[in-house]
């Protein structure tokens, strides 16, 4: 099949589109991706892709829209074994791996024993443990997989009903599912892969009941692969996304392993069945490694945006649609870019700020974990509680506004976006469970606002709080816990206009709404509001909260450049649009705010007024400021929005490798399609006088 | 592979979860059914389902969640020649086949020719091309599509680039696209099916243009199904959902059609290249069926989100999470149900209140689309405008629900609504493209409002206007065009919780909202706001003026209930919460109202007060409700909700049926990966060692 010869060309075509936005830049995009990206990240990427880019006939993955279920797993595993090969050659570092992942978005099936069975061997296994177990983990001599989630127990690690009991009689421990809600469900790499899971089981030593423990369960016979005695595993089945990974499911039945086979740094079972906890090892250590997965999701978020917008950006800058009515002169006889509509950017100018500020606040975050580590190495806890309630809130902002940025992209390249070679559908569907899993969104606000509350609760009462980023506010703006009669004078009575130029007014607004909001649930609840019937109000403080957080360490990044930095007038406006763009979203709050504070309609217009402006400026720099993401071709595997502009040439050639039509299997399943349907349809009657037609 | 022997069984159960849920009712379900759902859609869903259930081999399609890209298209191809069959049988009728797709949630190949290319040919042939192309399309001895998007124009019609030149001196018409923009792209049963396609092409007689007209131009030969000469024809490729579809692409390169293949009822080219429009034929008639095909969205959209609905509420009844949490008693040693949970209720309570209202409005609205018809009938297109107007309010409204609703159903799911099994994904994937197609929801606002400004300036100007629903409200809360001062007694000043009880009060809050929004767009733009500058302002207005339309016409469907309707007290409820939705929702805009109608903070909190206690008592209700919309478990399709509530079992059965663990094709690959990944991998160093583990 082939495009028909001696078309004319498109004028103006979407290349030269690209590239006139690109001209318009008022700062230097390599700079911008140097600030913007955090360099270690920008290093390892580059590293793999060029590692990658080498070795097409393996890495190259623009044919995983035509792939089915069992396709894509066996191009994952493919990738995998290649990986695990040139980690052992040196080639690539460990962690180097999931960077793979990020770039080809595969997730492929050796993951889970990376990133979940190995850490906890690490983290819970005594040195006898990690001889017997990491040593051969580490070398890919067994392949593991950690198996907490159960199908009728998610959220409740509590309720976990698969048991794991001593037997003193052989000095073994018995892992059982007693029913099918115990069954294992979700395991990544269990499906298919795991020679050995990291089974989570309720410890039963004596009759007595110790608590959700990991205990090492051989599953699958290192020889063959085969499912050793009393085990039933498989995969779990198509899902939305993720289908490069082998999710699966397991029972066991009454399954024994040595004693020693459960890991034993936090909690021991003697030959005699004395259970003891070791004094040396304080558990909220176990705190931190929570903390890192979601400081890695606010990191991993920024990135997935950032593909997102880059697809949608570029691709509306080069769609046209209508002449004249976007308020902007085009080529004579030229239809409007569609990005120059004030609707497509209202979608799209704001999620260019958001994503900004995720880069930026993932590198500060970053490095307020990193001193809070150290605390911690030090023996000081105290930060902990205040980083876990950050994390909490900043893992649901950053998961939701990818997840529904890249949703709004998607449709905002009208109906090319609903194309799986938009490179956005397939990528919704794997990153989709980021607002699920390491606490469902939902669920996690409540962590925050946990914090929140214990903090108000103990200023009420008088008592000591610790000093941090989120009880500075609460007790800058409340007076022993409750709501000041004098509001900030930062921000009270100072026009709009001012407001958007001024960075410190705008942490003291955005703080202010966070404590007021904070107080008022916690008069509500005083006044004996439940906990459940509080938790709608508790989403909106948990959002309040993390829009504040997110300003902070957006300006807290931007602060480290120096003053005169040509890349500060760009940067400082995408910091006052997301500032505006928070209060229009979020304008009922404003109205509520306590005392003088309260917006009136008036303000609320202006807010308006000022954000259609900011968003009409940015859009001119919004194509070199995707390009500052630094998003290759590789990584974006869209047809839509590929660096050289050449939209619908490259659309229709992707189209034309579809399995349906090109030489070989088109052919082929047409004529088969032909005979079985089509022919006994069309001639069900007299097939000679329409052939003529 | 099997599930273990002797497992306990699971206390206390899914199905007995459920079956208490529906002893709970408070009305008759079926009766709540015969009033909710339109009668000739419940009946002719009945009759297809039960014409489906007798042939399993063919119509069930449960195992489509398995399929790849072309297996599911042969499927939809077995299916659609198997519906044609029975068709010409006399055992379903033509239209009846459109519900055989709603019911299989399968949009099949055939499709476009049943509903595009034949009304086409119906309504803008003459009766010597039905005589040539109709009768031969009625009988499938043609199959045709309907081809109007190009690449690179979609909401544009006006600017489509394919020509249809008329050549004098052989009396044809030469149809050729002169640039790749012009490709046609996204036509529904070109990409494998059509055999003729009916082409949107630019008429151009004796160099003059006449503008998008169609021509019927023969693709495919019908005797092998071949492409003809000069056309390249293809499909575009795998999608988001509707993969079940051939959308396809199609270049003619200077292809000849006789000159009466072009459509003459409403454009006449005589053979000397006269270009006529007879007189006899108001085109506005088109109108009515752009119309036409938004109601039947608007019905579709009901029984849409039904489904997602029924698969949400169902399954949060059973599903079980915590014990202790929910404010309410459980059996001894039982977790709560997730649906006890504020924030489960919250999202999806309203989603239920927001079905019903869709329900209600589909009838409403379609009886007085059949007025407004009958109106046309007699020569009075006066009631077209506001008709026009309201179905695109109305259209972007029930689909943005619907498709907002099935994504926030997947998620109270938690990890299990992300299993295809879920059913919620594979239909979220098939429906999305309801918010792009028939005017993309973003645009379409555009249509409404434009209708709503003119009505203002109309009134402003001291013109007169039609009478009709819109215009009514406007006139009731504006003077001459402008806000009043005194705003309306019906609710300012009362309590939202006499609100609350009084329908009228109700409409009158809603209407004035889209009154005082209409009022205060039309000043802006009467200052100087440019169209493109006031399009979120649209948005708005257009989501207010349908809020009050569907408030409207759910209350005036309730009203054909006799008043002591035992069905009342509930669907008053919901209305009722519908109407505090919308308010808590919009809380912005009720701060903004003008002068005294203005809601204070106090006010804004009672309506979430309110809402909360509505949403818990109509929580109680919610299983029957979802019952009553009559989804059986062949259109759900879903291993979580299936009616028989037995959620783990279905899911780990379904689970067992994956080609990957399945008898037969699951040892197979799993040996072959084996040996190709996994064997390399375990067993790199010394495998005699590790066998031991």
């Amino acid at each position: 099949m082939q495009i028909p010869k001696g078309l004319e060309p498109m004028t103006p075509s979407t290349a030269d589109a690209l590239a006139a936005e690109r001209s318009k830049s008022v700062f230097d995009v390599q700079e911008m991706n140097r600030f913007i990206v955090d360099d270690k990240m920008r290093t390892k990427i580059a590293k793999v892709e060029k590692v990658m880019a080498a070795e097409p006939e393996i890495f190259d993955v623009h044919n995983v829209y035509f792939m089915s279920r069992t396709e894509k797993m066996d191009h994952a595993l493919k990738i995998g074994k290649r990986l695990i090969e040139l980690m052992k050659a040196g080639a690539i570092s460990a962690d180097e791996i999931s960077i793979a992942d990020l770039v080809l978005d595969i997730n492929g099936p050796f993951g889970l024993h990376r990133t979940m069975f190995i850490p906890t061997l690490e983290n819970q296994g005594t040195a006898e443990q990690q001889e017997r177990f990491l040593k051969p983990a580490q070398n890919y001599e067994i392949l593991g997989c950690y198996a907490q989630t159960e199908i009728g127990h998610g959220s409740n690690v509590q309720g976990l009903e698969t048991t794991c009991t001593f037997v003193p009689e052989t000095d073994e421990f018995e892992v059982h599912m007693p029913n099918l809600r115990a069954c294992k469900w979700w395991i990544g790499s269990l499906g298919v892969t795991a020679t050995h899971a990291m089974v989570m089981a309720q410890l039963i030593v004596g009759g007595k009941s110790y608590g959700p423990n990991p205990v090492v369960v051989p599953i699958r016979s290192t020889a063959d692969h085969m499912p050793l005695p009393g085990v039933t595993v498989g995969d779990l089945g198509p899902k939305f996304g993720f289908n490069t990974m082998d999710n699966g499911f397991l029972m066991l039945d009454r399954v024994r392993v040595p004693r020693s086979n459960l890991l034993q740094r936090y909690i021991n079972v003697s030959r005699e069945g004395r259970v003891t906890r070791p004094a040396n090892v304080d558990p909220k250590v176990a705190y931190g490694t929570m903390v890192y997965v979601r400081t890695q999701i606010v990191s991993n978020m920024s990135q997935v945006l950032a593909k997102a917008t880059t697809v949608a950006i570029r691709y509306t800058s080069m769609r046209r649609q209508f002449a004249g009515k976007a308020d902007k002169p085009t080529e004579r006889g030229a239809e409007s870019p569609v990005l120059d509509y004030g609707m497509v950017q209202y979608r799209l100018i704001p999620l260019l700020a958001q994503n900004y500020a995720m880069f930026a606040t993932s590198q500060a975050f970053s490095q307020h974990y990193t001193e809070c580590m150290a605390e911690l190495g030090r023996g000081n806890f105290g930060p902990l509680k205040e980083l876990h309630a950050t994390a909490c809130g900043l893992k649901r902002w950053t998961s939701d506004a990818a997840i529904r940025g890249i949703d709004t992209c998607r449709h905002a390249c009208g109906g090319h976006g609903f194309s799986q070679f938009s490179g956005l559908n397939e990528f919704y569907g794997n990153q989709y469970p980021n607002i699920i899993w390491e606490g469902d969104n939902y669920l996690l606000t409540q962590q925050t606002v946990r914090f929140l509350l214990k903090q108000i609760h103990a200023l009420r009462a008088g008592k000591e709080v610790a000093s941090n980023q989120t009880t500075q506010y609460l007790r800058r703006h409340l007076t022993a816990g409750r709501m000041a009669m004098v509001p900030p004078p930062q921000f009270v009575g100072r026009s709009i206009e001012a407001l958007a130029q001024d960075p410190d007014a705008q942490l003291e607004l955005l703080s202010f709404r966070a404590a007021a909001m904070a107080s008022d649930l916690a008069d509500q609840m005083e006044g004996g509001q439940t906990w459940n019937r509080s938790l709608v109000a508790m989403q909106r403080l948990c959002d309040a909260h993390s829009d504040y957080i997110v300003a902070s360490y957006f300006r807290r990044h931007l602060s480290t450049l120096p003053a005169g930095s040509p890349l500060l007038p760009t940067l400082n406006k995408l910091a006052s649009l997301l500032f505006l763009y928070v209060l229009e979203q979020h304008s009922s709050d404003l109205f509520r705010l306590p005392g003088r504070a309260a917006f009136s309609t008036a303000q609320v217009a202006e807010v308006e007024r000022l954000l259609a402006e900011i968003i009409e400026d940015v859009r001119e720099q919004a194509v070199p400021l995707v390009d500052a993401f630094g998003v290759s071709d590789m990584r974006l595997n869209s047809a839509l929005a590929r660096s050289d502009g050449k939209v619908y040439e490259n659309y229709l050639q992707w189209a034309m490798e579809d399995p349906l039509n090109k030489d070989g299997s088109g052919p082929a399943i047409r004529k088969e399609w032909f005979k079985k349907y089509y022919e006994p349809v069309l001639h069900a009657a007299d097939s000679k006088k329409l052939a003529k037609l």
